[in-house]
Formats: C-alpha cells, structure tokens, sequence
C-alpha cells in the first residue's frame, strides 16, 4: 500500500466544524484493518533512535501512541486537556483562533532527560503541538521528532515546529489549506 | 510480568474527581513499556475469535483500541462524545449520576454483522459500555464480547453487560468499591 492509497481512505467532510473548513477525517482510515496496520508501521519505521515515552495528545493522539510505543518498545505519556489528569500536573497555555486553551501532563510522568516522541493524528497550525513541546521540555524531556498521520502545510504547524529543533514526518499531505 | 504486577502499576488518586472517589490511575501502568506491552498482550489474547472492528471509547478507550486492533487485524471505530465526529452519526444517551450524556458513531461506520469488540480502559457502573452496545447494536453490529484493563466489579458494570449477552473480560480487579 503507498501513501497515495493511505490519502484516499481519508474522507474530506466539507463545512466542519464551520463553514469552509475542509476537515480531513481519519476515521475512514481508522475502519480499514490495512490502512491501520500501513500507518502504524510506516509512522513507527520513520521515528529516528531509541524513545523512551511516546506522547499522545488527546483525543485522537491517543489512538496511535500506544500503537507506535508497544513496537517501539516505549511506554505512553499522556498529554490532555487541563483537568482530566488525576495527579498532580503542569500545564501550558496555548492560543486559540479566538481566545485560549490549556494541555497539561502529570508533573511526575516524565524523568529529566527522556527521550520523548510526540504523536497526534494530525498537524494544521501546530499550536498544541507546539505547546505540548514547551511542556514536556519544561517537565526536562528530551524532544526531538514529531510523528503525524497527516499534515496540512499550508497551515504551517510543521515548519513552525521544525523552527523549535523538531524533526517532524507526516504520511500524508494536505496542500492548498 | 504477573497481573497482580500489572496492578501495581496502577496508581491509586484519593478524592477525584470528588470526595470519598478512590481514582483508579492507569497512567503509571502506561509509562511502563513492560507494563503497557503486556497489557496489550494479554488484551489481545484474551479476545475469541475474529473480529471485524475493534471500537474504542473516547478518551482512554483510544490508548487501546488502536493497539489492539493492529495484531488482530481488524479496523477501529471511534465512539465519541456527541458532537464531535465529522459525519453523519448515530447517538445513543446514558445516564449520569446527575442528567446523562450522549455518545456517537459515524453512521456509515459499521457493517451490518460486522463483529465488533468493544474496549476501554475502565469499567465501572458500566452506563457507558451499555449505551455503546445498544449503539453498535442499533448500527447492525455483532457485540458479543467486551475487553478492559481495569473492573472496579463492585460497580456492576460488568454483570450488567454480562446480562446483555457480552462476554466481558478484565485483566485487573478492584474489589471494595
């Protein structure tokens, strides 16, 4: 399967959430036993060297972070949304189109020094991701990759995170957003 | 790695989300590479037969569902809080301890027949897992067996889909809830 074939099981569902968003929609993706299994191996074939926790950011970077971690024989980081977390947490601000939100992990999740990969399903203006790597740096991880199922590049999200030493791969792009 | 050592892993959070609830913790468990590896291992080998799709429950059902999914070679579908998938979906309400909430699924996701797992990390009063059967149900779809990491039995969550004709497996127990 190349990566043209992952690009056609996603579905593009115009309008959503808001009128001219063109909301790339893995799910159709998600539902193929083959096109699973293709982007799990391929993602996990494009991490560079030894990683020690796979961070996913909630909801939809859950979905791969266990999957790329159990081959890569790495344990899962959860990076969620302020409030969920049980334990004791740091967060990190992060704007918005119109005002802000807030991620957080567990305070405790992350030794100095671990080699932490970031995953999410997909990158558009990068500002989760860019302040998931502000926190984990700040927790002291070691944050040098970034792995996507899908990129939307006009968007700039990845070059922005390229600007902060991040290595970043997609599978899949989306140009003309 | 013993399930009693898988139990270990798992933190125990006095009072949250409120007084008087003992958090069951599955994200030290997750940090684990040997501990997350063997989960999934045993979540795997704990399933019968084949099976089609794997279905996941938003959020921490994701971790799971993907990872599962992969060595049996079946699909993932998401069941989401209400609002949040792209398509035109199904919804299913459950009720709460105060009001109820609403999950959904793309309508277009489930073959009729198609023999679906259902997995999460935690079963509990178990109101969630029901309202995802009859949704899956009311989709078309096989639901006969259903997978967790964690039963909290004393909840009747798992009983109560036992009675809906699920075969329903945890890999660890907290009695005394």
């Amino acid at each position: 399967m190349a990566n043209d074939d992952l690009r056609a099981l996603i579905r593009t569902i115009p309008d959503f959430p808001k009128p001219g968003i063109q909301f790339r929609d893995i799910t159709t993706l998600l539902l193929s036993p083959t096109g699973l299994a293709t982007a799990v191996e391929r993602m996990v074939a494009a991490v560079d060297g030894p990683v020690d926790l796979v961070a996913g950011i909630e909801a939809r970077g859950f979905l791969f972070a266990a999957a790329l971690a159990v081959p890569l024989k790495a344990g899962v980081l959860l990076i969620r949304k302020d409030g969920k977390l049980p334990g004791a947490t740091i967060a990190e601000d992060y704007a918005l189109e119109y005002g802000q939100d807030r991620i957080a992990i567990h305070a405790d999740a992350c030794a100095p020094g671990a080699r932490v990969l970031l995953i999410d399903d997909l990158i558009a203006t990068g500002g989760t991701a860019r302040a998931a790597v502000r926190l984990l740096r700040k927790a002291g991880a070691t944050v040098t990759q970034a792995r996507f199922l899908v990129d939307l590049p006009d968007l700039g999200g990845a070059d922005a995170l390229r600007a902060e030493d991040i290595r970043v791969d997609a599978l899949v792009s989306f140009p003309g957003h």
